[in-house]
């Protein structure tokens, strides 16, 4: 727990926080840092030095890095930011330059397989990985879309390793909540478990409808339209690491959904009205247990 | 054109508007009728008195009838806001007690088995029927919903049957002009073939992810699934209703989007990432075509 300072000293909780990735997601984590003065200094690390001086100018970092070495040397906290594919690579660079004892967290929407490479290759290092995916963002990328209260009473699922120390698990809670996040604790599988079903599969579906709508239709599309494939907008190579990482996951999940539309179907070819308002029901009871 | 005083005499287009059902849509109508002077005085008729008086309250219409026979003793133009399997008995109801020339036209979601039995039936008859459809509204239902700016911007179909009189069909585009809409003019057929695509299959689409989504999981569901879902909040008689008067072409829809999901099964299932990233890219296309 040397990361966290005390909170009666009137100093922030961490020292320099470096955030790999400062686009949507990271560039509000470190509005959010900055806002809540939860650290003294907020370093960021990108590809693209346009964005790292947008972030900058809107007071998502103190100051830039163009490397990953650079970015975690004098770091308590890093936060990994950038698409799941990479989360891996980057933790370990940041493992490998950032001081003893520091605390390496991250924002991917997948999980098992970047918690158990990762426990496996950062073994005995003096750096540790706890795993987070906050339920928060969309569509839109880049600093220029950060939002210093985009995590305000998100969920954020926090994924340790069976190996985590208990200290670091509660240090990245802490972290997550004091952005003003709702922290749960889940294993890696049981959250890649239910992101199929919640948030990577309506991905699917999303994409799915938009995809099959005849284009001389589109000038028709209202509201409803609009909500249920908003998500389709998202960055396509993004999406593809996700859905390609919980693979297994999400063609079970798709399984389901597919049953249902074979229920539809048989519904409207077999005039069964009846069936066709239960499983309408079906659908309305599940959404509204949700609310807006 | 009786119906239409001119607009230099200062005063409204019509003299009184009868609204049949006045829930969320019939509602906003009267809001929008009364708030733009539109009438000397609108009438509601529905069947929960609760319901009238609430729309009353709220300034959505002057006075409240039980019957259609008498709102519609004195009014120039009647507007049906029922659900869709019931907008014929009601316009026939209209059409029998409103004084000669009146309008009628409504707001169902479904307009060709309306429009085609209404022609046949009002045929010879002195009052006139114009079928239309604003593409606005949402899961809300009631007079408590309804807002006065609901179809400000929104598009209004108007749907002519073959031997509609043109001054009519102008009146009643200048009906929903006047309440903020843009207007089109499509044949009774070609809206249900288009709003199959962009708002019947939807709802199915919705509601079968809603009902599919382990319930264990829903207190993880973030905006994702809660946009992508929205709409199947919306009453399940009203969209069975809705699914069935225009089953032929939602299923033909529904084949168009079975399709594009067996493509992303087969790429998850075969590794095809080139082919996920395909699909994707063409949602996201389609689905940036229509904007927010």
């Amino acid at each position: 727990m040397a990361v966290l300072a005390e909170d009666c000293t009137g100093m922030p909780p961490w020292d320099t926080i470096a955030i790999i990735g400062v686009g949507l997601i990271g560039g509000s984590v470190g509005l959010a840092v900055r806002g809540r003065q939860l650290a003294r200094h907020v370093v960021g690390c990108g590809r693209s030095p346009e964005n790292l001086e947008l972030a900058r100018e809107r007071g998502a970092i103190d100051s830039a890095s163009a490397t990953i070495a650079a970015a975690v040397e004098q770091a308590n906290l890093v936060v990994i930011c950038t698409p799941v594919e990479q989360i891996v690579g980057h933790a370990l660079a940041a493992a490998e330059h950032c001081p003893p004892g520091a605390l390496i967290t991250d924002a991917g929407s997948t999980k098992a397989a970047i918690v158990q490479e990762l426990a496996a290759k950062l073994d005995g290092r003096p750096a540790s990985f706890v795993g987070a995916h906050p339920l928060a963002g969309g569509e839109k990328q880049g600093a220029g879309a950060a939002d210093a209260r985009l995590f305000e009473n998100k969920l954020v699922v926090v994924t340790p390793a069976p190996a985590s120390r208990p200290g670091d698990v509660q240090a990245v809670e802490r972290f997550w909540s004091l952005l003003g996040a709702r922290v749960e604790r889940m294993t890696p599988e049981a959250h890649d478990h239910a992101v199929a079903s919640i948030s990577h599969l309506p991905h699917l579906l999303a994409a799915a409808l938009a995809a099959a709508t005849p284009q001389e239709h589109l000038p028709l599309a209202a509201a409803g339209w609009s909500d249920t494939t908003r998500i389709a907008s998202g960055d396509a190579e993004l999406w593809t690491q996700i859905l390609r990482q919980n693979r297994r996951n999400v063609l079970s999940a798709l399984s389901g959904v597919e049953r249902c539309l074979e229920e539809f179907r048989a519904a409207l070819e077999n005039e069964d009205y009846e069936l066709l308002t239960r499983l309408l029901k079906a659908g309305k009871n599940a959404r509204d247990a949700v609310g807006s």
